[in-house]
């Protein structure tokens, strides 16, 4: 018991510091580890691995929409960079500089890749003719490179991963189609999977990726009331396409310009995880992406028939196809219950001679420290209905504290209160949509706009800021 | 039959233009482009395709024996790839700087990894204290750069792709039986997946990998008889553990020095494949990479009941695990074979009228042409027979033209010959070990030594070129 109050010490309290309990959980439950290069991170096994499982589902649904997985050279000449302009002042003051290739200065500086338009732009150039070699529906699973200054593991890191969709249509109709396909594959993963309710909206003018016309997003709301941006999907219309003079011949067999998106989550979503689900005891994973699902803790181990019992019911539930792990190392059953929950093991299921003798077992759910007594003829069946039941709870848990901490105001001083008296949260408000507004909302109350909803309500008839006749309502919040 | 032969003149013959032939399939079969970024290329879907196969079978075999995967940051900091200086001189030459980041100069310079044993070693230094943090069995799938003068797709590209396993162990036995384990592993895979046989021998010291004590390879012969390595795998000592001062306490209590290996395979294997199956009609895949195993092509498609048999044939086999495709574009049956041939799928189902009627269809093997009729009742074990017979025949048409090329030969004037008259090839030659000896051979007769193979066998008593007593066989060859 001692060690298992240790560990917990560990941890900053999330009221106390809720920043470094962020970054204490990062590293005890070994999700990552700090490097030699200053923004820059390595991904241990264990946060590796539920990146793998996001891959896993996500490149899942891209490929059933028809998506092809494509590979683009991490490097972009500076001349390519600037075929865009509003791409290239969005990002060049970002990017990190290759300027030397071995002892040899280069011709021409390359940046390293801090997105991939360009590079698909220059590519599809040359193989794109006919109204026949469309759509392309590309996407690549890389990391890039954006040279920030402040950095925190998986939320803004100077090199990060991500997987980045782009895609070329026939027309405008076809291509806004897949934008909106696309947020809607983020959003209902982030719900189904990750447990994590969504607001699926549009940017604002003034937030729009750069040489976007129209950038789509799915905003979540962080345990301290805090928003982060989960995902994006951009329309281009033909403006790369036109930069980069692609154009194919239509049905009509007059040569016209294609219509572009792209679309990308990157490793964030574990930051995502951490802040949506985490608690002061670690990590709180949900099911579909935890490395592992359930782990077997054995009680009095040396026992006889525990060990070989609490093997056999592991294979068991590896056989159902649930991702078991086995604790048989000779820490204490204490220890290793903190140890899972530093984790975010959704489900713990502890077993002793006892409970052989009545042939059951203990199920603990992570998220709630509930404790089921389950007879192990069913175990099969019991378990994935618990991690059913997990990912359930953690979804009504988000979606309680979102809505909670969800305030509707009509006025600027509604908004300055609100945020003060029941802490950060997200805000619902009307909006002229002139960007001055915008501009001052955000300067007196800290919150700026986070999206525009799909889901329109209507809090009052006119703008929060100048009074005058509202356009739509707007999501408003604090941003990681 | 017009579009068939006109496909097919568009490949240059191997006989004609071995090297040509090579590019002319990388870009007609679609797996690759060029780009703006010299030396550097884009995968293209049904190129990366197969490398998400190789990838899927490795990464398996590697969890299989306890590995996991985690990612490093892309850049080193110089200071960090100055501290094993073996290494560092095996690689600086040919490494891309990174000097600016935004529009600020760097402090210290950063090289993109062309491979990353520091920043392994860096990781460890910080996470290993004791003998129970051993073994690290960790592996990477990412790319990496190095500043090569001269490139060709998939076989040298100054950025390309590859997994590369590092672990560290407490015992250098333990160490050199995971180098053997991985060795082995690649072996295997390029036998039973790829269909081509590989040699499996340790590098001469002069050949070994920058900073390592041992490095085993795997060497294969290519249709044009010149040798590629197809895997590395390399064994350290505890050379890295002290220049970065990684220790451990092991059981006895004492501080000691760990062993390291590290081991990868790259997209090179995709050339690999194309050089050891390809021919004249295009590229040739063994079925266990293939993007698709099985085209059907309906014939005389717009007879009635023809299109619909297709399709219910093509949901039979998808269900039955194949990874298979249906053509039912406008395009001529004709110039489906030829495409589909050039693109190496494996198997192609012919289904017409006449076939319905007499409840068959036609299956063509694209190694040897080979027609079979098969009865429709039989598809789904028909099809998976037909692969494996296809992996087996290309093994052994890959295995008996290494056979036809392989040289036994008791001097340089008997290598000269031999590769003068029957064609580049292996040699197998005696040798005395000498540094001088080694060089000599490779100036005279072209073939460096490639590896000490494993298996060794005595061509004569004494060295192929002083005549001094012999110590081990060489497998020569001239390299891609």
């Amino acid at each position: 018991m001692a060690k298992q109050k240790k560990m917990v010490e560990d941890i900053t309290s999330m009221e106390v510091d809720f920043a470094k309990w962020y970054t204490d959980i990062c590293k005890k439950a070994e999700l990552v580890s700090y490097t030699s290069v200053k923004g820059c991170m390595v991904i241990r096994p264990y946060g590796y691995a539920i990146w793998e499982n996001i891959q896993s589902i996500l490149d899942g649904h891209f490929k059933e929409t028809g998506h092809e997985n494509v590979n683009m050279p991490m490097f972009i000449p500076e001349s390519l960079l600037n075929k865009e302009k509003d791409h290239v002042e969005g990002f060049a003051p970002e990017v990190a500089w290759v300027t030397m290739g071995g002892s040899e200065p280069l011709e021409e500086r390359l940046c390293v890749r801090p997105t991939s338009e360009t590079l698909f732009c220059d590519h599809w150039k040359d193989i794109v003719q006919s109204y026949r070699d469309l759509p392309k529906l590309y996407n690549q699973w890389v990391s890039v490179v954006r040279w920030e200054k402040t950095t925190r593991p998986f939320l803004r890191s100077r090199e990060f991963l991500w997987q980045e969709g782009h895609t070329l249509h026939a027309t405008a109709e076809e291509a806004i189609a897949e934008t909106e396909q696309m947020l809607n594959i983020y959003a209902d993963f982030c719900e189904q999977d990750l447990a994590m309710p969504v607001v699926r909206g549009k940017k604002t003018e003034s937030d729009k990726f750069a040489g976007a016309e129209a950038t789509y997003a799915i905003e979540a709301l962080m345990h301290d009331g805090k928003a982060l941006q989960a995902g994006t999907s951009h329309y281009f219309g033909d403006g790369f396409a036109k930069a980069f003079e692609i154009q194919f011949q239509n049905k009509e067999n007059k040569l016209q310009a294609p219509f572009e998106t792209s679309w990308g989550v990157t490793t964030r979503l574990i930051g995502a995880i951490i802040m949506t689900h985490g608690d002061d005891n670690g990590l709180c994973l949900p099911p579909a992406v935890a490395p592992i699902q359930a782990v077997i803790i054995p009680v009095a181990m040396h026992k006889e028939g525990v060990l070989e019992k609490a093997a056999e019911l592991r294979d068991r539930l590896k056989a159902a196809g649930v991702r078991v792990k086995l604790d048989d190392s000779d820490q204490s059953p204490g220890w290793k219950f903190s140890e899972y929950e530093m984790k975010g093991v959704p489900v713990r299921i502890e077993v002793g001679p006892r409970d052989i003798e009545q042939n059951q077992c203990v199920l603990v759910t992570r998220h709630n420290r509930e404790k089921t007594f389950v007879s192990l003829d069913d175990l099969e069946t019991a378990v994935p209905e618990k991690l059913q039941e997990v990912r359930d709870g953690m979804y009504r848990n988000a979606l309680e504290n979102r809505e909670n901490k969800t305030y509707r105001c009509k006025t600027i001083d509604e908004i300055k209160t609100a945020l003060e008296e029941k802490g950060d949260g997200f805000v619902h408000a009307m909006w002229c949509e002139s960007e001055e507004c915008e501009e001052k909302v955000k300067e007196e109350t800290g919150a700026g706009s986070r999206c525009i909803p799909f889901a329109q309500e209507t809090v009052s008839d006119v703008c929060v800021c100048c009074g005058k006749p509202a356009r739509t309502m707007v999501l408003w919040g604090k941003a990681y």
